[in-house]
């Protein structure tokens, strides 16, 4: 039996499970792989912390950097999870000093994974990330292997799983995205600062690399459509519901005539799809491609459980042997797909506005509207007397961005329009 | 860039379409493998017939066991189907011969997958099969990679389209189930010969492949829990309509008390869950694991689209130099796990009795459930004054299969019934 060392850098709520399910699962690794694994190092940012697990004091360094270039460790996990600093810095070091890694880190991929999958291949080890995108469901790796050489058309995702719950939250408890989001971070299902996984900073993180696998191209820098969840309210939810549509938070990658089209933002999805019964905490990932046709993985995407199956996926795929290009081709065949002009990007539109409850208001915004060419499907006004406001809901039919982004500037210096209108895209 | 020659045995509808797929994307393959891959031997039963693609026909091999002893073959794809005669010759000489086997023969290898895949590991050469079980979904290679060292619990399946279109149909058409099968003939859902399809032994073959990949077992040879959708009419149909239930034919294996239960039935669920809004011919597949949790998986099951991705994944897998054993472990690690005794299973239970409409017949019925000790949730009589017969419906609480079994055979020497009751499990 080959004897492996392995380093954990991060002892947080993902590091202290994973420790314990390589300690729980050597034999079977063993049995596996052929290989007889040890943790040799682990770093943390506080040795004392109290932990539901034990280790021995001499395997903990201080500095974590120690880990990458001591000669007793062969494969280095990374989860401390910036996308900069000192993460960058341990898979950087780690891949030079000719170390496997293992991260679950999706902004560090993101932002620099075409570097550092250059590094590894230079270094002929393997750097893998399957945790990055949807813990529980190994997408990564499905694209990689067990879809590999279908061409992928496009892929739509429910990526965040707090986005998700705080939705689903909303339809079911009728309470406010304020009291959702507290209970979410109570439960677990938030973090403390829960900015990127709400303002779709997490998922666009994971819509790149799933392009990255999908359509074999770099990773795109470019601006994306974006738009997190952070302006829906109730009455959104409420409305939806009687229109029978659910919002999602959505992901999705495409290809339109050679160009790539990557973005995140909630939509309006009929009840009956499948997409739009994926809920709590929930993610799931559809794909298109030939020959294939659609298939479609679901499962949990965050929490420890499922984050730890994909690192221990990761590390049977590297203790097996197989040396594989990061992004599934060598770096220097993927490609740069020059992005989609996202203003021509065509789509009807729910439209809430708050107004001031006086005569003439409606007809000045349909006025507006129909300046702009964009035509009305349906007109829902809801008043609330007693506020002397009322809401306005609208769904448009199709428009380009490019058309409804001036459209709904033109309102923001109408002073009977109270607050930015809400906009969500219809799917 | 290292040459590899394939040859390919069963030119049908999925050999062709996988011949084609390896012209169209034998680039790309290249470019994620390092290799230069060449169909260099094809053999059918006949040279002559008429297809949608052309090859030369110095390739062509009568004997197709020639392929498999030919030095130019590197990688031999098996597409004939049988469970035993030329097509366990074939992989069996093959593998003998050190040549890569790839097969969709989910017969082959849930009867012989044992011994054939001792064979490849002592011949250092591998046996891929992920075609043999739902191609569209890469669940093999998600149970040996994706989720590689979770422990799975429990593997619920729908696993075969024919079956779930002909149920699917049945219920938006209202047509008979002759009628419905006679349609998927003709669209190419249902094979001229369906039995193996709608007896539930394709669904069992599935299971005892995914069984082993799940546990780490043998392939159980024992006696399963097994029936068909064959005795399924419209009126069961339309009373689960009626009860909020659907039928769907399900596949199911997991461990209770350190054995292993493997069954395949008709299962009525609840309309609001997520396997019985599988429709049409759509798979999926619900694992249960530890530390992942739920995962699900769904995708097209069959057809030479779904049936081509999977061939080339395990494609890719070889030319990518991964050789791996077949069933995720080495051979002499695989246990014999005892089966579950399926006369203890204990369920609740749909009974329909077709009855001549004469008094005392039903108080013969609830008369015998007593004996037995089977109590009644709910009866629903159906009367046909007409043809002075009534059907009745019984949903029962849960009792055992051996009480079930018992029961039902006593109803058989009862005049006034007029056929065998049709019994579904509840889900």
């Amino acid at each position: 039996m080959k004897k492996i060392g392995i380093g954990i850098i991060g002892l947080g709520n993902i590091g202290s499970r994973f420790y314990k399910e390589i300690i729980t699962n050597k034999r079977e690794i063993g049995l596996k792989t052929g290989t007889n694994i040890n943790i040799v190092g682990v770093s943390a940012k506080n040795i004392n912390k109290k932990r539901n697990f034990k280790f021995q004091k001499k395997i903990f360094f201080k500095n974590p950097l120690d880990i990458t270039k001591n000669p007793k460790v062969n494969i280095v996990i990374e989860l401390i999870g910036l996308s900069d600093g000192i993460s960058k810095k341990i898979v950087e070091n780690a891949l030079k000093n000719k170390k496997h890694v293992i991260t679950a880190n999706k902004a560090l991929i993101s932002k620099h994974g075409d570097y550092l999958s250059l590094l590894a291949e230079k270094n002929k080890v393997n750097l893998e990330f399957e945790a990055s995108v949807c813990g529980g469901i190994p997408i990564l790796r499905t694209l990689k292997d067990g879809l590999a050489t279908n061409k992928i058309n496009k892929v739509i995702g429910i990526l965040n799983g707090t986005s998700n719950y705080i939705l689903s939250e909303m339809e079911k408890s009728k309470n406010s995205f304020k009291k959702v989001l507290n209970k979410a971070q109570i439960l677990g299902f938030a973090e403390t600062n829960p900015q990127f996984d709400l303002d779709g900073n997490d998922v666009l993180a994971k819509i790149r690399i799933l392009s990255a696998l999908s359509f074999n191209n770099k990773i795109s820098k470019s601006k994306c459509l974006m738009s997190g969840i952070e302006n829906i309210e109730l009455k959104d939810i409420d409305m939806a519901n009687k229109l029978n549509l659910r919002i999602k938070l959505l992901g999705i990658t495409e290809i339109i005539n050679n160009k790539l089209f990557e973005r995140v933002h909630p939509c309006l999805i009929k009840k009956d799809k499948y997409i739009s019964n994926i809920n709590g905490v929930m993610n799931a990932v559809i794909l298109e491609g030939v020959p294939v046709g659609q298939s479609v993985l679901q499962g949990e995407g965050a929490g420890s459980g499922p984050t730890s199956s994909a690192l221990l996926s990761d590390l049977l795929s590297i203790l097996r042997g197989n040396i594989k290009y990061p992004f599934g081709i060598s770096s220097n065949k993927r490609k740069n797909i020059k992005s989609y002009d996202k203003n021509l990007y065509s789509n009807s539109l729910y439209l809430r506005f708050e107004v001031k409850d006086k005569p003439g208001v409606l007809s000045e915004i349909t006025k507006k509207l129909a300046n702009f060419k964009i035509s009305i499907e349906r007109l829902i006004q809801i008043p609330d007397r007693k506020n002397k406001k009322a809401s306005i809901v609208i769904i448009t039919h199709k428009t380009n961005e490019r058309n409804s982004t001036k459209c709904l500037q033109v309102f923001k210096k109408n002073k009977n329009i109270i607050k930015n209108p809400t906009l969500i895209r219809l799917f």
